[in-house]
């Protein structure tokens, strides 16, 4: 069977799919895999007691069962949802965003689908434009997602060596150049792969770009303030008539429910609405409805720093000091984790790819995710693309600090 | 801000997103409005009663609750429910599908994106497919997801008429003709928005024809057999390994959870599953978590036969008496009932087109859907498209009978 331009595009083997296969089948079939590849967030006790009493509450009552499952959304999402976020972020920081400023989406993944093709790629008059990434490594969802080729760009960071074993990637505005043929400007905050915050400075001189040049900034913040909280530093959140900000109740726990949230211009959260109802009728409900007390009673927000982030800081220190312990000897460097639920481990004299490193993992029940997939738009060659992995320590600590042991046994025998 | 090609072409105003608009708010804003516009399904208490139970039971363990709501399934969906969907299926009907020809999707709306663009537009020798609509009036939301202009073609149907006040469209076999330009052949059985069973001698041809040509036969069974079975005549159920056959959990009473299954060729099934990947990481798992015990022990048949089938089909006849009450006099016609949620309704000299008519009932608080939505690839000029509106009965009986009553006042008016 012949496949359209479209369908080999969207078939072709990507960095997502094989991630996202891995994942699936740790975690659902074949649970002897240790997996530190794909980014499920981890099994929170204080959060799934939560969602347990919200479901038993529900239960309880027909008329809650049929709201929570029997009804089709707006294709803008839960009106009540809505209302409840525009609430919580005004009051929390002030900001000035109203209802047509949300758009919800089935997960974040969905969300960017829409934004990078609604901005980039071939437009009537003929032009052609990119979403610009101002910081590789970035999130290995966005490579695919162009329903045509090439629609990004993107620019090395500058690398800071700090206390060894950490380092930490920075914009390199000196190679930052946005001209007419760049849509946007994307970023992810905390980074996925990396767990990097840019800082305030560097979000604000985006911002300044952004509007000098009359495009907006996205920021995927689906790790990040107020919302699940997975940030281990001062993080101002950041706001204006000029961003996208893109959010999910994912990382919360809710992977399953598969809902995001866009809070953008109007004139994007409603183009996004239209796309909604084209491309899936109306976004899924059920994680609307599960969270909205949470969100009208601003629980979200302590639940997220009370509980969710201590989980995932507490993880990750531990998970440091068993790669310290367990590399000893070893070439590597760790990006400062400062954030999302992610290791960045970088190589410098790997012998082999990162690719051919998951590999070996892989046939030892390891699974992580070879860092050449995080670089989407960088045409530059670049061997520091081939020298990392990104893996997880949002699961089961044995398993965490086993694969890390046979990670270590590994790179020796290289 | 400026869009790009797709950005323009997936934010025009669709006749899918005016619907979903009008039922989203009906549901959830407004509900006063007397909703007979978008397929919400009913609320059937028998089976609002079971899906109670199952979150009752769900919420006592954590590790359930955990299952439930907080692991990415892989991008092929669930794998025990598509374990339990080819058990049953091969059980009640002796199809030799296998585990690889079943992919879930975030609802139909999103499977059939997928499908479309997958087969037709543009090829990369420059050729340019189409999908075809063998009989017209069809669904009202394929309309818009190419994303390409014009990928749809399709025929008018043959009419006949029945015992007043009903009539029956036929494929037009003498119309049909199927050229290299056509990628597959489509079909909704129960038709959307007429509830039109095709017989099982259209099927047939049309598999035959669709084999002649090395095309797939598609066909969308969000109402059929075996759930949630809203069909009120014998219905063969049919599949081989040239068909795409499409259901949902949403008619079942589940649209919340965006839940769609696509049974297909494997080559199909499969390129569904990597475009979930980049498209939406991971399809919703909360609809396959809350069904699977149903499916694993056939109880989702058993629901559909005994609850959910005659539930419709009393509204259905109800409505019809109502109608025949309401109109007496009136020069109208409906398509024989045969399975869906809808009556579709034939005004033959209506003084106004159907969407002045539906703008008419809006205003007195009634939403229908005009009928010229349901003509997607229709390129000759046929008055019969202006004529109809479409109406759901799967709501409030005494709403229903009231919006009834207002229509015929404003069909006498004009």
């Amino acid at each position: 069977m012949k496949f359209s331009q479209f369908g080999l595009k969207f078939t072709q083997d990507a960095g997502i799919l094989s991630l996202m296969e891995d994942l699936g089948h740790a975690l659902t079939v074949n649970q002897n895999m240790m997996m530190l590849g794909g980014g499920n967030p981890g099994k929170v006790p204080g959060v799934v007691r939560i969602l347990q009493k919200r479901l038993a509450d529900i239960a309880k009552d027909p008329e809650s069962v049929y709201r929570l499952l029997g009804i089709y959304d707006p294709p803008q999402g839960n009106v009540k949802l809505i209302r409840a976020l525009v609430k919580l972020f005004n009051d929390l920081y002030e900001w000035p965003i109203q209802e047509e400023n949300v758009c919800l989406t089935n997960g974040s993944q969905s969300a960017f689908f829409m934004l990078f093709n609604l901005m980039a790629g071939q437009y009537p008059d003929e032009s052609f434009k990119k979403i610009q990434f101002p910081l590789t490594p970035e999130y290995i969802g966005y490579a695919d997602e162009g329903i045509t080729p090439h629609i990004f760009t993107a620019s090395k960071p500058r690398i800071e060596m700090q206390n060894p074993p950490f380092f930490k990637y920075h914009v390199d505005f000196d190679r930052l150049s946005i001209d007419d043929r760049v849509a946007a400007i994307c970023v992810s905050r905390p980074t996925n792969p990396t767990g990097n915050m840019l800082t305030d400075d560097e979000i604000n001189k985006l911002d300044r770009i952004a509007r000098e040049n009359q495009i907006p900034l996205i920021i995927d913040n689906a790790y990040g303030v107020p919302f699940p909280q997975i940030v281990y530093q001062k993080a101002t959140p950041f706001w204006n008539d000029n961003t996208i900000l893109c959010m999910s109740l994912s990382k919360l726990g809710l992977p399953s429910v598969r809902t995001g949230i866009v809070i953008g211009p109007a004139e994007i959260t409603q183009a996004l609405a239209k796309m909604n109802a084209i491309l899936t009728l109306s976004p899924v409900g059920v994680g609307s409805q599960l969270v909205l007390d949470l969100v009208e009673s601003g629980d979200i927000c302590r639940i997220s720093r009370e509980v969710i982030q201590p989980f995932y800081r507490t993880k990750m220190q531990q998970t440091v000091q068993w790669i310290q312990d367990a590399f000893s000897g070893l070439d590597y460097a760790i990006h400062q984790p400062e954030g999302a639920m992610f290791l960045w481990l970088w190589f410098p004299n790997l012998p082999v790819s990162s690719l051919e490193l998951y590999e070996r993992l892989k046939q030892k029940g390891v699974l992580v995710v070879s860092g050449h997939y995080f670089f989407p738009g960088l045409s530059e060659d670049w061997d520091h693309t081939a020298q990392c992995i990104r893996m997880t320590y949002s699961q089961e600590n044995t398993m965490v600090k086993r694969g890390i042991e046979i990670m270590a046994e590994t790179l020796r025998e290289l």
